[in-house]
């Protein structure tokens, strides 16, 4: 019997550094995606085309997008949040950009201070960026933030998620995501949504974005995955939030999402020995004073464990 | 429309404080009782009648039973290892007691010094003496543990499993719970013995208990949510593990679980924000050593959270 396969999207190198003071050299960041490649990840966001005065801990991007495009097989996305960034980005030559869009007005007011409505006419700019630009095959990934509610503006109505998700995908956005930004989704809330937006868009969501700030990510994964999503992000150690959203701390960590995937016998591809040691050996050892999250690396793999999502020897 | 109910039972003042060295004095465990029935917990594992000489910590049982028989409304639960301390349990007046049977024969020789079967032979014994005491109406219920796995000899065979729990039943137990003892259980794991049990046994596979040890306890009660469990035990602040089970630290936090069901809409009658301030108070002020887990207690409720679990003012 072949195993489902499950992709996951390593986003500690965007969303996890951006959210913390340290700025980390650009060698580490190599390190990090290094060894991130060596434990199987198969795509990585490894930065964000945005001004360098906004965000100085991105503003390696290019050289972090450089080092990324010469591993063989590596899906390599960046974050960009407008048009300036997005040439920057398909410039660079990553295959995926994601274009944060925030379903909280509010929230989308606070963080890049343009209205959802705004932002899908940037979506469509882009696209018509992509066309005018000869061989550029740069995939365009609309994520939809605050999709499960806002620390700002509380409620998100799921109608209005749908119909972003619906806007963007005709603003020709070949995906959409759903993220969780501040870590408010439960299991009932995701399987819900999850199915309206597959209703509006169907396989064009492509993949879901969980924090783990009140301990859910990964029953939000799992109840993801019943709605037939295979494709979801996390940060090795937790790392992660959005300086916006005050509490909005943790994405879920890669090394745990990576175990349960695994142990639940779908194929990711990603050795989580490896990422646990890389965790500790790497990451931790680059962010002293920074505090991580996680499980798996507390008390280790299973002696049941058998690994079965790893790729074939 | 009607909220579907799920029960939580509290088990951190047995299997929680029977795990760390601590001897917590009785006041405390008053104290922390109290605290939990004003959160809203309908059913407290309150302790376990085995000999003090073994579990120092468990040496007042009696007298906290007699302090929980006074609450109106509560189920009192004991943990009883064997004949004699099921007779202790059923002259206090217990609700309900729960045995211990390892699915695991080495855990099992070492937790208990019997082997599976003996454990059933002795529910056998335990289901006569009630019959042979007048009046007496204490649920029986037999907990498989290492259902999912053991740290000593890895692999538990489902069929064994399933074995072992159509064997309780039939020896006269009211029910069978799953108890994944050392955080070895995975969402897809739960799904299939939670239903190759149902399959033996039906709906007197009664309730699951899951440790956090790698982080997936609260999807693996998702998993067994979706098989139908409506019971399921938590420690307050995470408390737990098993002494012969090295590394098997953590139950699944109370608060997270009672945050999830709430906010999934399903009624537990739990106030998660007094019992957040519960494990501040008392808990970890009576424990400052130990170690506490879980997640909510952090972040805090959602802005979107609307409690839909508590009783109906």
């Amino acid at each position: 019997m072949s195993r489902q396969r499950v992709r996951v999207c390593e986003v500690g190198l965007r969303d996890g550094l951006q959210s913390i003071a340290t700025i980390v050299p650009t060698e580490t960041k190599r390190r990090l995606l290094d060894g991130l490649v060596a434990a199987g990840l198969a795509e990585i966001e490894v930065g964000s085309f945005v001004p360098p005065r906004l965000l100085p801990q991105m503003a390696d991007t290019p050289e972090v997008v450089a080092h990324a495009l010469t591993k063989p097989g590596l899906t390599v996305t960046a974050l960009v949040p407008n048009l300036k960034g997005a040439v920057l980005a398909f410039s660079a030559g990553v295959h995926k950009i994601v274009l944060p869009t925030s379903a909280s007005w509010a929230h989308s007011l606070a963080n890049v201070r343009k209205t959802p409505n705004e932002m899908i006419a940037v979506v469509g700019e882009i696209v018509a960026l992509r066309a005018a630009m000869p061989g550029c095959t740069t995939r365009i990934c609309v994520g939809i933030s605050t999709a499960f509610g806002c620390t700002i503006q509380g409620d998100v109505d799921e109608a209005e998620v749908v119909r972003l998700a619906g806007a963007a995908i005709d603003a020709g956005a070949d995906t959409v995501a759903l993220a969780d930004t501040v870590g408010y989704a439960n299991p009932a809330q995701v399987r819900r949504l999850v199915r309206a937006v597959q209703d509006r868009v169907g396989e064009k969501l492509a993949s879901c974005h969980f924090h783990d700030t009140r301990g859910l990510a990964l029953a939000n994964v799992l109840a993801a995955l019943d709605c037939g999503i295979r494709e979801f992000d996390g940060a090795l150690g937790g790392l992660g939030g959005c300086p916006f959203a005050p509490g909005a701390t943790g994405n879920v960590a890669t090394e745990d999402l990576a175990f349960m995937l695994n142990a639940m016998g779908f194929e990711t591809g990603i050795d989580v020995a490896r990422l646990i040691e890389l965790r500790s050996t790497v990451l931790a050892a680059a962010l002293p004073d920074e505090k991580l999250w996680g499980a798996i690396h507390r008390a280790g793999l299973p002696k049941t464990y058998r690994a079965a999502g790893r790729k074939a020897a």
